[in-house]
């Protein structure tokens, strides 16, 4: 671990990815002047320039870097330097054909796009190392850089590997978590559809098959592939410590991309780093962004993290690429920042003529700096430059939702009651309602210390440990209210079943037994009685059967008709809540309004449409109010707004479309970690 | 040919599948407790079981199932005993690689999951042999088992393949078949495209190609896979009645798999098995269970035939899987008894925690003994505990609709005229018009000696051999009543097109040429004169020209306007009618019922939503009556019900969900074979 | 180049495809009786009968082939002789079978459909010009053969090869057009992704890889697939113009299949041919039938070109076949006549019974002469008896559209920046508002002379070379109109964004600047305000900002709204319009009528459902007037119609569902080149 785990930039970090060697020298210059005009003060540079740099096995060509190091740093503009071991070079995959990823139909992926190489073949441990080595070796001590950026978004486009080297290393993998074959056998149920191994050779990869794969067994492979992906970042990372202590990052795709257990990640790195897009058919991606923040702040567990790539305006790989409208960019960018990004930046600097992205925006737009893009660009350089005193300080959360990556997994097998059933749906549905609110939200495993929070909140906790179960259950015996959704706490961490029946191990917190899965067909919406209201409810229904809970909603109609819905139960110094259903916007407001009375959360009252969060300093608290409306919105407030300058007494008015960040007094209390 | 077919089980069968193997041991005890409670006297035993029997090859470990045997003998459950060959251990892949079934696109499909190694490999047909002759070697005297079950579904989930041995497998099959290679060549027509083969090693499988392959070819294929099937079937048959003359069946997937021609399958069992699970999105799903009902006894041409596999409630592979809801289990089994079937077996006794099916619904469900399923369960083994004088008792019928797996192979091949047509959509329409009527159906083949039916009707038979057009011909010549519908008499065995056109081999009966097909357009719909009605038709047109028939109804719009789409004619002593389009289910309605008049066909008169089926003994007729409706309904019948030992005089009532079974006098008539 | 382009047949060819291998020899006289009854005059022979002329390699029969053709020269019918090479046989495929096309995963694709073998396979090369070189050595004096047909459809069902051959002639073909690998790795900007390559044996094809490939390499994967199917099609000509000098063919897909350059394709060929069929969905395929025919006489450009396929009735490879209701057969072969062709044939004059195709229409139906279509083929044959002097003459056009097959093969690779962006749609879009409107349009290349044109549209050219707009430029400047659609200019020759941005080459033309792409979300639609009259538009706006243009029409709201959405630029003396979204119909319409007056285009004022065409000849001009509707029409026109022999007198009615063909008056002037 680095001494000081931020790099030497001052303020807020503000830049991007910046790939030179697409462009001829002599617009180098050019990028490094427009740079300064923008405010940029770290650029990520060569994150795809392995072939560039070692231009044949072992022969290295520095120049061109040098060159440009040199010129960035008299520009005054740090760098975060990456290995590029992404993407390696087409003499790599025509030495080590072998060392291409296959897929599950056998089908070797080949050079031509990006993606890296088997994570398990040797020749790729070898030479990626080796690039990150001799990088490490030669700019440890440059004045430019600062921090390391390891690979770039491990897990895509490519993680699982069916090739051979994989599957050996699969099976020593197998090997050292179950000791024996009859652990293994036992695991994963092998008993069924007569599965049972006698030998390790005999275990395969969950590669094509005639029917549905054993799950345990597609769970373990999940975890492998993590794992494996995980050994390649840290080869990496100490390759580099060896020379250097500056901090090392590697850049996640929280809330895109689940392929990756971020909690174990965030432990390996010194700075957490993301990549965050909007998706563009969503009108309302801003929800989508703080969860992604949300989460990169809580899986870092305190440590410092950035945002290493968002997009000034459109994508290009989605369906139907939306442009970002005036402000928007601002607004996303700030949005990050109030959820603990002490970094903003961007892929890419400029905008490339060629290849598979060229309609990706930039910072630097195909249009030049004359054009809107690149006028917000430079606001927003200014408007970070002035918030340099908030960095470091934290964000304050109350209430807590599970986000487990290993759960998300085994929901995701095949052959589950219910293709509606999707614990992104039900994570987004619970977070939104509370985004609406104004409630700031943590994420958290169920085997963490929760008990700093009022709330804590399971929609999607399908796998779950016993012991994890237990942790839960002794959180709302001290006090602490829980809400869980259906379909949580199926099965154990081999994808069984948990003995007793479906959510056996919440018993004690919650208070019910669940008998049966009812699920809806397509389509069929249903109603629940809860207090006085008629709630809409479709997907899924459950046979509840209470085992000292009370019922609060109740099934009207449907497979559940007469049956509970809605569960409380008291559980020692806490309590427990069963949602068995899917209730709309509406219903689960309803529910939450109930919940979060229990829990002792306050509604902070803030207007439909003004996005507020709170990050605490040392010595004050720095209220963030960004306003995604079409007209001006207020909210009760005294400070002084760091943007503007200007000074709330009591109220302030945020303009349409805009942001303020407020420095203000420091809050009485606040959950979290 | 065993000496009685039927096992040595008092009454009706009652159990199903049972994998101890899943379970410690101490389990098994309370197993075998809960049967008796539930009435079980019948469980499968041993299905997925290869790779604990045979440990490694031709290595057997015999002592578990001798246990669980003893357990089930001392607590009065028969066994039926299962060769373990649908799913080969690991050893047996790791050892022959090369006996993998290989898909089209040459990918082999792995272990893993659940599927027959090549039905044409050496090593395979070797294997599954041997485990069958071990395990009959063994067991035939064992007091607790009373036949024999081979097998798995074949051809479930993986019966084409296209592996070197089967290609070679293919080539014998073919010269077998067509004896020279003019024979191959004009029975493919390869004078299209170019495919003349001029030597026997040059004919391969149908696998990808640049285009739409050879459709005789591929027809032959679906035959060839069938047949190698049915030798697999065959050969572990005889390794079993080598030592024992207890009956032998394999489970059937009748009306969910049509990949095998069950009339030449039931030839080769003693006893016909069939699993059936109802198709969640249906809200009907009870009429297509009543077809595979039907087609299992039909197929079986007397011989006694098993449920052998239902679902309690939920399956776990459908896209939504719905649970069944009180009492529904029970008139599933019902409807399947009172079309025959003399056993209800259920996949499976106990739900297993692993796997890829631990969501499917069995007798002992997670929740345990105490809860709604089991209790359904135990009263279901009480019912059929009062029914088994039944058993044995025949179900007549007076009309037969055709059912011909060569056809649906033909059909459902590439490049029709529409796809829009459905042979499976329409005989669902013709035999759901008939159910709703009350009206009993057989099976049957175009070839078959029709005589003992009033009404014959073809609603799916494009390909049509001239000898099975002559049969029809003939039936109606001799005074039957034959409905055809659109595309029937197509094609020939080898998919050729008829000499003389679409239909001319059954112009005598119909009266009718068919010029032209005139498929419609997607969702447009027309109007077909009727008598004094307007119909409503979709899908398809044809120009019909008359040759003989009357117009019974004509094209309003669309692209037959004004010419017929309805044809009748008389033609010896008999009526053959002619429907060119699809009809809505009331129109179907409307022309049925002027066919139904023609045929002599009495309407029975009953209620919606109540089903009612006569089982025919010796002494006795057995009426099972059926509601499926929400509120009480009756008919008029005298007996008594065997259920609930109430008697009815001229009128019984059956209440909303329930079923009764009443002895009555036996009926005067009945058609069938 | 042969001494005259037009085969040995008076009038206008008729006939269609001719396989007599697929039938008996006593079925042959009865063919030649019927062709004659139905005035056919041309067929083609031997396109599938490869496998018939050489039995085994190099063993050749040719008997059969010598009694058809005798047969039909005693017949006086014209044989257009075809080089089998699009189907190979099952010996070539079982000798070579890496001469296999292999697709992008790696299968293989085998024999038993049809398709040809890899493109650059020496075997493959060797066989297809010895087969061709047989064939005209046979035949070339033989005097039923009076043109040559080599090939069918090149690239269709397969033209892309992934196999190692295919990759050889690709490394070579690089290598030829980049000279270095400096040019290549520029081209491609190979920078991105770290794509660079140091070897030239280290290049592959775009084959399966874990993202989106190079899109530079995949346009020049899509040339060189195009330039060595060509490649073949050259060896092959040649081989018979060694012996022959008979006009030499190959039948195209024109608006079918995009995958040929048929400009440089109708270079090589010395008659164009193009098969043509409905688009059975689209309730006015006639449109869709108009842009083949006026592409295939533009790409000829001037050459003679013959309708080489299309259907009496139905075809069998779409989703729904509809089937051609009576006289539309007419009315589709006549379009085709209207805009040029001088030859009607069909694909095929006999039914087959067996095969993948056996559901497509044919000149003699399964149902036989005493038929609907066998009438229309006879009353068809006798109609183009009276047309013949209309042969030879030419199709004037005052405007252009632009169709460029690397423009369209460039934007629909992946990742842009909406997937409803379709070059297809936006040409069908502009063609059809003038289609019915009655103006007849050219097709062109943007780098052609386009001074005979008085207005130019690019509705779809997405990728513009530097020279290209300059000639573009150039046009306007000497007074043309020109027309852009949105997304236009967008890339150079090599996928590159234009330097200065999107759109900057036409900027003297257009006089504004395209700042950023806004595309729309799904299904969301926007309203112009373009003169008095709001227009509603979807899809697409665009960030334009004016360089010199006017404001035509505005955006209202959307991403675009209160900016400029329709401009308009004089240039010199000539105007430049750009349209930068999608109008429905209405809208577009709205926009062409001040184009058309702009560019002093007439609008001919024919009433809706009839089709008008003028075709020139050296002393009289003959207007083809298609009547499309349910009710008679009229036109002004004075002349004689050649099809009913009757007389006009200033107005023609046409019936409804009927042709006529008036010989009139020469008109005075007229477009095209």
């Amino acid at each position: 671990m680095p001494a000081s785990p931020w790099p030497a930039i001052d303020g807020i970090a503000y830049g991007g990815d910046y790939n030179p060697e697409q462009w001829p020298r002599d617009v180098w210059p050019e990028d490094v002047r427009l740079m300064r005009e923008a405010g940029v003060n770290l650029v990520s540079v060569g994150i795809f320039s392995w072939a560039l740099i070692e231009v044949s096995e072992n022969v290295f060509d520095f120049g061109w870097l040098d060159e440009i190091l040199g010129l960035l740093h008299e520009g005054g503009i740090a760098v975060d330097l990456g290995t590029p071991t992404a993407s390696p070079p087409a003499w790599f995959f025509a030495a080590h054909p072998d060392a291409r990823a296959v897929n599950r139909d056998g089908v070797p992926m080949g050079f031509g796009s990006r993606g890296m190489a088997s994570h398990s073949h040797p020749a790729y441990l070898d030479a990626s190392t080796r690039i990150a080595d001799a990088l490490a070796a030669r700019y440890a001590e440059h004045p430019a850089v600062v921090m390391w950026h390891v690979h770039n978004e491990y897990g895509v486009p490519v993680g699982e590997d069916y090739s051979p080297a994989s599957v050996a290393a699969w099976r020593a993998w197998l090997r050292t978590r179950y000791g024996s074959l009859d652990g293994l056998n036992s695991a994963w149920g092998t008993a069924f559809w007569g599965q049972h191994y006698g030998d390790w050779e005999h275990v395969g990869a969950p590669a094509t098959a005639p029917s549905t794969l054993n799950p345990a067994q597609k769970l373990d492979w999940a975890r492998f592939t993590d794992d494996r992906l995980r050994a390649c970042f840290v080869a990496e990372r100490d390759a580099i410590r060896a020379h250097s202590d500056l901090p090392v990052t590697t850049n996640f795709m929280a809330n895109q991309h689940t392929g990756t257990d971020l909690w174990a990640w965030a432990r390996e790195v010194d700075i957490v780093s993301d990549d965050h897009y909007l998706w563009a058919a969503d009108e309302e991606g801003e929800i989508g962004l703080a969860i992604a923040a949300d989460l990169s702040r809580s899986v870092g567990g305190g440590k410092p993290w950035i945002l290493m790539e968002h997009s000034t305006s459109a994508v290009n790989w989605q369906p139907r690429n939306v442009a970002k409208r005036p402000g928007e960019m601002a607004r996303n960018s700030l949005s990050h920042f109030a959820r603990g990004a002490d970094g903003i930046l961007f892929f890419q600097w400029r905008a490339g003529r060629s290849g598979a992205e060229k309609f990706h925006s930039a910072m630097l737009p195909h249009a030049g700096a004359d054009s809107r893009v690149f006028r917000e660009v430079v606001d927003l350089g200014a408007t970070l430059g002035r918030l340099g005193e908030v960095r470091g300080s934290s964000v304050p959360a109350e209430v807590a939702i599970l986000w487990d990556f290993e759960s998300f997994w085994a929901q995701d097998l095949e052959w589950r009651p219910s293709e509606d059933l999707s614990h992104g749906e039900r994570i987004r549905a619970y977070y939104e309602a509370l985004w609406r609110e104004g409630i700031t939200v943590d994420f958290a495993l169920p085997g963490h210390d929760l008990s700093g929070y009022k709330l804590v909140i399971a929609p999607a906790q399908y796998l779950l440990r016993q012991a994890d179960a237990d942790n839960l259950n002794a959180y709302v015996a001290a006090g602490g209210t829980l809400v869980v959704s259906y379909f949580s706490a199926v099965v154990d961490e081999n994808d069984a079943v948990h003995a007793g029946g479906f959510a056996a191990p919440l018993r004690p917190a919650l208070g019910i037994r669940v008998e049966e899965h009812l699920p809806l067909r397509e389509g069929v919406t249903t109603t629940v009685r809860f207090g006085d209201d008629d709630l809409t409810a479709d997907v899924w229904h459950e046979h509840l059967v209470l085992a000292g809970a009370q019922t609060r909603g109740s099934y009207v109609d449907g497979p559940g008709a007469e049956m509970p819905a809605v569960t409380r139960n008291v559980h020692g110094a806490g309590v427990g809540w069963y949602v068995s259903t899917r209730p709309d916007a509406a219903g689960l407001r309803a529910i939450l309004d109930e919940v979060l009375a229990d829990a002792g959360v306050a509604l902070p009252g803030i207007p439909a449409g003004l996005e507020v969060v709170r990050r605490r300093g040392a010595d004050a608290d720095y209220v963030v109010a960004i306003n995604h409306a079409a007209s001006d919105l207020s909210l009760d407030l005294t400070g002084t707004d760091l943007i503007s300058g200007s000074d709330a007494a009591g109220s302030l008015t945020v303009r349409a479309g805009d942001v303020a960040v407020v420095r203000t007094q420091r809050a009485a209390s606040g959950g979290g970690r």
